[in-house]
């Protein structure tokens, strides 16, 4: 059973699984795939992944059988598992609770050679659509309070696998790295009365400067103190706090905007590795007038060294305004 | 000039320092250095580094020449630089402000070859030592408010030389990840009236399980939530909350535990990359009742994927206390 500690002087959680440590660390790469290396993601193996929870696209409803666009099962080797209570509880001044949640995959396609940027405006529809279905069913789980959807491509951003997919993972609490963000968003709407987001959306469109990409609904920036070379956040631009509210229409204009964003990344930085990330707000909340929903999105070209975990400060070596203008740059160039 | 950015939302600072990008990524093996590869820190180079700032052991004191045993001088390609004025100001609901701090690297030995583990306790504390002197002559600059001091060792683990060293950044304002253990410590004394990292030492002591080491000054733990397998902490086992006041025997002492809390380390995972950060009280403040500075050495085992950036959770694949356990024992084994 996994295990949730809590550090005493900064709160912040760690999750102790050692049965993690055993896993294969199967990255395949191409040139192995097309040798006969053998992925477990792709269709036809569908039966050595734990039974789906989620399958988009197949024509019959066979669960755990191929012809599917989007599946989604659960991690072979979870960081936390469902069954169980918490049973918080306490070692003198150490607190931890069993480590209790959801870890899924979510994959993305069935083409293992197809990343992201190379699917349709459909296909990712599809992406978001599962994240959202999958974040409704396991809200009704009371036991879990906040819901983290990620992506790691790249075997530097910490991918195991090539095939390309997402990861989610239901927790028992509300991450510091979240509620940070929620307290900062408390404090200036406490003094402005508006979202902070809302008000960056705002200066961001009248200074033109760190736009990527936008259309109706939804905006791409580099953020004004982004942490890494083409860092970029993916936002809607009329306020919303959770990922769960979007409606249909939204969810066309966010697949084509998250279209244009990766398009355009790949042909600045070609087959970079990425982590992204969706930031949304708690569970078993209304909406908040004061967060705002967004995808976070990390190039890995640079390193995190003992500067960065000791101060949280990061050195960004490029300008974000001119990563913006270059991303922006090879959008034109594609069209 | 670099320029400091502040997250509206996280109140996290980045240092954008377009110049950093085109430092040469000299990361040099041992092979290469064999083989006549050039370093900038061994002695007889010293020319080609800035003009020192500190030197030890040199028997005549001809600043610059060969004959040291630890020597400072300012980074050739600064995160932030000395010269100038803050200059802080918004822009629309942003803040910055000039990139203003010093950038320094200790060198640690005249040796290329020797890594920390391989050093005497002598050449040990004459490291300690130089830090010690660093901070307080930079702490006479007002425009500071931290020192954090670091080492990055390993490839992986960020450092762009081989020869073994460490780096001091002074910098403008007091980091998130420093404020965030100050605030920890502050509500913990406020509700207990005692320092936490005290109340932690106590309940190691009683519970043995995840000491690694400890003399009469120190005291060398896993710590109960590490993120990372073979995570350790160093502290003074009574309470002192600046590491600029330590005596001479506490220094003789940390040079003690910290050669053999390296040597475990390097016993246990050879050759590993690892990142160890100073933490102490901010700059211009009398001895804090609540707070208890520390040194955090994070083994480079793991990756930092989309989860732990997303969340700040880590997962972390082994138990603490069989960490402790192994590192103890590679301990006994040499003696």
């Amino acid at each position: 059973m996994p295990e949730l500690r809590r550090d005493p002087i900064t709160g912040r959680w760690v999750i102790i699984a050692q049965e993690r440590g055993n896993r294969p660390y199967d990255f395949i790469v191409e040139e192995d795939k097309t040798k006969g290396g053998f992925c477990p993601l792709c269709p036809g193996n569908e039966g050595v992944t734990p039974p789906e929870v989620l399958a988009y696209g197949r024509p019959e409803n066979i669960p755990d059988s191929d012809g599917w666009q989007v599946r989604v099962v659960p991690n072979k080797f979870p960081a936390l598992i469902i069954e169980g209570d918490l049973n918080k509880r306490g070692e003198g001044i150490y607190d931890k609770m069993n480590g209790i949640g959801a870890h899924e995959v979510i994959i993305e396609t069935p083409d293992h050679h197809s990343n992201i940027y190379q699917l349709g405006h459909h296909e990712i529809e599809l992406i978001f659509r599962a994240y959202r279905d999958r974040i409704i069913d396991l809200s009704g789980d009371r036991r879990f309070r906040y819901i983290i959807i990620f992506k790691n491509h790249g075997k530097s951003a910490g991918a195991s696998l090539e095939h390309s997919h997402s990861q989610l993972i239901a927790l028992p609490v509300v991450p510091n790295r979240i509620q940070e963000e929620l307290d900062g968003c408390l404090r200036y709407y406490d003094y402005k009365e508006r979202c902070a987001f809302c008000d960056i959306i705002h200066q961001e469109r009248k200074q033109g400067t760190r736009i990527v990409c936008e259309n109706d609904e939804f905006i791409t920036l580099c953020p004004f103190a982004s942490r890494a070379p083409f860092e970029m956040v993916v936002m809607p631009k009329n306020h919303q706090s959770r990922f769960v509210s979007m409606t249909d229409s939204q969810f066309t204009s966010l697949a084509e905007i998250f279209s244009e964003t990766m398009k355009c990344l790949n042909s600045v930085v070609h087959g970079v590795s990425y982590n992204y990330m969706l930031h949304t707000a708690p569970l078993h909340q209304n909406s908040l007038q004061y967060y705002h929903w967004h995808i976070e999105i990390m190039p890995k070209l640079t390193t995190i060294a003992g500067f960065e975990w000791g101060t949280e400060f990061y050195i960004n070596p490029s300008l974000p305004e001119e990563c913006a203008r270059s991303l922006r740059g090879s959008s034109n160039q594609e069209e």
